[in-house]
């Protein structure tokens, strides 16, 4: 191949003639790594790559529990060629197949027929690979997924480019007169541009989409499981707080009934940001540890924003200032975190400083983008990276190294980042923006399950109670429940006429922790993700309704046909279907997968298999779930969600006609124990007796196993 | 270099360890090419560049009646550096240089500040870099210009990287207690990236921003002087129209008045499109060469649209089959236009099937994106080219290739195109596309003046009679006055409560037909853009608006202060101010530059180096003319331009109060005699006479000159 680039090369300098157009490359060696995962390396890949940059090891034993599968595409169909110093991939693709994953995307959950260049960026809008967690990684409605594990600016054309020499090539049309004639004529592959001398491909198999998925998670090393305080609720503080601001906050949730499990500090803990120093400002919080003594003494964990840019006044800047990169960002140095001796000098201060005192997690913010803010691509870091490079891998690396701390003191962590990437799997943080557009913001949740991300629909402010309400109760049904109030202020309470329908929802997720506790359990053992688009559900069809337009010089000259793309609803577990409403809706459309649904809040029938009108009022958002299933809850109203060792009676409802088991997962819900064996799988039986009466039932486990529940009452929610 | 470069990759490889930063690079060396022309070569340039696509010589000699001018920046100070395989410089900005340029930018003038990656495409929304016509060229306030001359996807940071090394690094603040905390520190450099192993910079001398301009495009071999005929009215018909309906049409121009000088044929003239055939059809242009000899006796020409993706049933598809790309699109091959047997193809079908005919030019459509449509940027082609080159230099490729073929003929052709790049000035194509926002067409149009590109803001469609006639008012004022019925089958008289105004607009476009086109000359012989922004102005001044906004969570997180960006305003010739009014305004300011200027419809004193507010009425578009100007119109209500040979009385209008001078060019206005010298400059001069009172004189040019014009009737316009 390398002969070919270099006679190309001669021959655009040299006088140009024709010649034969060469062959998409020769067909991708592979080897199969683990259980349905098939790697190849083409050229001479870079010496870093995503998946290294978080070295979680693979669960192999978890892969060998999913069904055996072959090779999921035909070996000869898959090339790759070496053109103009980097690499193109060219993978098969079906008629009909649709395609999902490539990263973060806020506006489509479809991507067959995109083209996007993978890039970590703040999301701008558009579905173009820039975004914070752009994953070079996509799933196939025929139950295979393929990743490209390259941290660099990948593109990939899902489906668009169209050879000449394809064996399926798509039918010619006169637009003048043919009513058919697309612009888009179907491709017969994904094809895909690592600009780099080489790449690391891996093919993953089913058979089915979230298999592909499940096992993309669990070669990254598996899904995170949270400290069970970590599916609390979140405040941020308003930046400009001091301690005793915050503690009178924390008396006023208390006092006014509100969950709250975790406090966020802003920039203005720090003596300095933008660029920071990573130390308490001595006015804002004079003493440091007193303040998270109380912290700790009233339950409620502290997390702490940072960003990496590190002020010349921080005391480790001397330190890091030769393992930083060639440019500053907001005038702060960039430490190159790949650098044992960097996180060693960083992670020292952060320990001492943080750790020591109880701190719980950090935010990682603005290691995304944009553009005029971060580091230039040609930046140059001493590790020898590429800025390009240290762009698209910056945030695992800081992810990696922060989560790392914790878990040498045998707890875990859970935080957010702005900036991801494949392999994020296994790593305990959730991603946020400035986004803001709420419907936006639930599409990306959709997105997240694709791609091995957590992501949340943060609340910050809002022009009405209703707004506010809406976004509420979306965020209660994400990875992380938080109100971020930073720039605002603001509080739960913030809109009173809606204040108590607030409470309400932030409570039902503090009761909810069993469900989701259970699965993230499953993200971290099966590789499923917890939260996920319909795309992966079971007997989820949506009817193509194909609409094509007349070409017209105001609107779309090209008549793009436009296919319904489900990307307002989504699954919490495998049985909760989540419908959000946004302001200004009154009724909203919901589809329902196969199977009979029911009201979560009510019990009664929904529908089955069909789309259904849902006019659920301003105090409740649409929760649907699948027959049989059983959801359980903590009973009573807690503000906190349990701590480790305390023990709590369990409300267990059943929904629908259908016998049904749930396998609820527990642990101590905050060390490593369950790494060895410490937790229990508790069936949660409900079946019928002899004379058809719906029974539950709980197999408790050994009394070695942790399991925090007393009392487990069965409801059977009534179907109508 | 090369050497570094290998560490630093083996280093990447190896077990990573802390090194020094690398130094931005040597100083790069500098060769005079031309006058106040200075080229270097980093590294290993492609075989192709922008310049080499058109290949039009430098004009040494008109560059050598510019200002003698030194090196513009300090060589010492600009810097390049190979890394990862890719060029990066790094050029020296002081604080308060502005700089202008950097592509087609719809929605901002001033480009400091920003981040591009300069990708031929057609235009999406957002000024980064993705443009038609994307070219690495900019100009700074400080009266320099710099060019990097790669046919590549070249990213530049437009004062937005600060190396940690600067030598002037911006002020260090605390964000949380700072008010004055930036977002975006000032940069000392501009900093582009080349992804290639080497590039070609130019850097032109001013002393004034738009001498930089006039160096740039007399070195890309000056500005195109368009055939007359081309600064008249072009109509571009229904796509589905016949041969018949495209004279009825013409029939009805000129029943009603209104001028036409060109009729555009959309894709339907070929017998097939998407992909297309390049010959007519035969059912709706049954007698092409009889509809030919109509239409060039009823003094209208036929400009044919089309674009190169080339069908199957094409009679040329099996010669070219083997000189094409790697890729189709739209099912339509990609001709390699790079290869002289392609051309030769290709422009012998068109000389036989079309200029023999007496076909005037061609509109070359879809040749810029969007991605999802064009070839990817890993395709190949048999010149060697990448896509990536390709894309960029195709526009021009097309342009230079069909341009070649109407000066074989010796007369001047004018079309349009939808992608361009540097070194288009002597091209005789005017870029246009779907985007379609007035506002920010008009932007588009003050841009096109820095890069050596024309523009039109095209009208198809309106929602209202208003809306319609602003646009077709902004028109009148582009370099291409041009309805686009394409889809709509609209009509200038479309919207018959405005159908009086628009005739009126139109005609007033081909009155000024004498300015217009000695505002071209300049372009060709001085290089001085015929439409420009106010930015390169003398004595124009904008005050520094800057906002700053407290910052908000909902709105801008990061207080980003906003300048006044002037881009809805722009010169037409040295002496016409146009501020053009949009669909629901009744009033706008205007800022006049330093001097005093006066209404061009009433001659009446405006204002001076000020805001104003213009309240013009509907019928009219804000028009403003320099004291002592003199503006030559044709006379009467001509409806097409003056044809070759044609003699016309003249018009010269005076404004203001000072004496005044107008050297008003003139040839044949259709062949290339003009190269020859066959051209005449003629002074139109305004003075006082003892007794104080204005006169005019005009002295005529020998007769062995080209002189169009008969009476020349002077009208001092009343100042109030």
């Amino acid at each position: 191949m390398l002969t070919l680039c270099a006679a190309s090369l001669a021959r655009a300098q040299a006088a140009p003639g024709p010649t034969p157009v060469p062959r998409p490359g020769p067909a991708v060696a592979w080897d199969e790594v683990a259980s349905g995962v098939w790697r190849a390396t083409v050229g001479v890949p870079d010496g870093v790559s995503l998946l290294d940059s978080v070295a979680a090891p693979p669960r192999h034993d978890a892969l060998r529990r999913l069904p055996q599968a072959a090779f999921p595409l035909r070996r000869e169909e898959i090339h790759a060629e070496e053109t103009d110093g980097k690499v193109a991939l060219r993978i098969p693709l079906a008629p009909g197949e649709e395609l999902y994953g490539l990263g973060l995307e806020f506006r489509s959950v479809r991507q067959r027929g995109t083209v996007k260049q993978l890039h970590v960026d703040h999301y701008g809008g558009t579905d173009n690979g820039r975004t914070h967690a752009p994953v070079p990684f996509y799933v196939s409605s025929a139950g295979y997924g393929v990743l490209v594990d390259a941290a660099r600016y990948v593109t990939v054309y899902a489906g668009t480019a169209v050879r000449k020499d394809s064996e399926h090539p798509p039918p010619v049309k006169d637009r003048n007169t043919d009513p058919t004639w697309t612009s888009m004529p179907l491709a017969d592959a994904v094809e895909i541009l690592v600009p780099a001398r080489g790449a690391t491909v891996y093919l993953f198999a089913g058979p089915t989409a979230l298999d592909a998925v499940r096992r993309y998670n669990l070669y990254s090393g598996g899904g995170v499981l949270p400290p069970k305080w970590g599916l609390g609720f979140m405040q941020r503080v308003r930046t400009s707080s001091t301690a005793d601001d915050v503690l009178r906050e924390v008396d006023e949730f208390d006092a006014r009934g509100y969950p709250l499990d975790v406090i966020g500090l802003e920039p203005g803990w720090q003596s300095a940001a933008y660029p920071g120093t990573f130390v308490w400002d001595s006015t804002r919080f004079p003493d440091p540890a007193g303040f998270m003594r109380v912290m700790t003494g009233r339950g409620v964990r502290v997390n702490l924003w940072i960003n990496p840019y590190v002020a010349p006044r921080a005391p480790i800047f001397d330190a890091l200032r030769p393992l930083s990169g060639s440019h500053t960002v907001w005038t702060g140095i960039v430490p190159d975190f790949t650098l044992p001796e960097t996180r060693r000098i960083v992670l020292d201060l952060f320990r001492r400083e943080h750790l020591r005192l109880g701190v719980s997690g950090y935010k990682i913010d603005e290691v995304d983008g944009y553009d005029r803010w971060l580091w230039p691509d040609h930046a140059t870091f001493p590790s020898g990276l590429s800025g390009e490079q240290m762009r698209q891998l910056y945030g695992l690396t800081l992810q990696r190294a922060t989560a790392a701390m914790f878990r040498e003191r045998g707890v875990r962590t859970w935080g957010l980042v702005r900036a991801s990437n494949a392999g994020a799997a296994p790593l305990p943080f959730v991603i946020y923006d400035d986004y803001y557009s709420h419907p936006d913001f639930i599409t990306a949740l959709a997105n997240s399950g694709f791609i091995g991300v957590l992501w949340t629909p943060e609340v910050r402010s809002s022009k009405s109670g209703e707004e506010w309400l809406r976004r509420m109760q979306s965020v209660c049904f994400s990875p992380l429940a938080m109100l971020n109030a930073w720039a605002d202020g603001t509080k739960p309470w913030s809109f009173p006429e809606v204040a108590d329908q607030v409470r309400e929802v932030m409570r039902l997720r503090i009761r909810l922790l069993p469900y989701l506790y259970t699965a993230f359990a499953r993200y971290h053992f099966d590789g499923t993700p917890p939260v996920r688009a319909m795309a992966l559900v079971d007997g989820f069809r949506v009817v193509d309704s194909a609409v094509t337009t007349a070409p017209n010089a105001g609107g779309d000259p090209y008549a793009t046909a436009t296919r319904r793309d489900v990307k307002d609803q989504f699954m919490v577990g495998d049985d909760l279907l989540v419908a959000p409403m946004f302001a200004g809706q009154r009724s909203r459309t919901v589809i329902l997968p196969a199977g009979r649904w029911y009201d979560f809040h009510t019990g009664a029938y929904a529908g089955a298999g069909e789309i259904i009108t849902a006019t659920p009022g301003l105090d409740r958002i649409p929760l649907y779930v699948r027959d049989g299933a059983i959801v359980p809850l903590l009973a009573g109203a807690p503000t906190r969600v349990p701590a480790a060792g305390e023990r709590i009676d369990l409300e267990a409802r059943h929904y629908g006609d259908a016998p049904g088991r749930f396998d609820l997962y527990d642990d101590d819900g905050v060390s490593f124990d369950y790494e060895r064996g410490a937790f229990s799988w508790t069936p949660l039986v409900v079946d019928r007796d002899r004379k058809g009466r719906l029974r539950g039932s709980v197999r408790r486990p050994s009394s070695d196993k942790p399991f925090g529940y007393r009392d487990v009452r069965f409801i059977m929610m009534p179907t109508h």
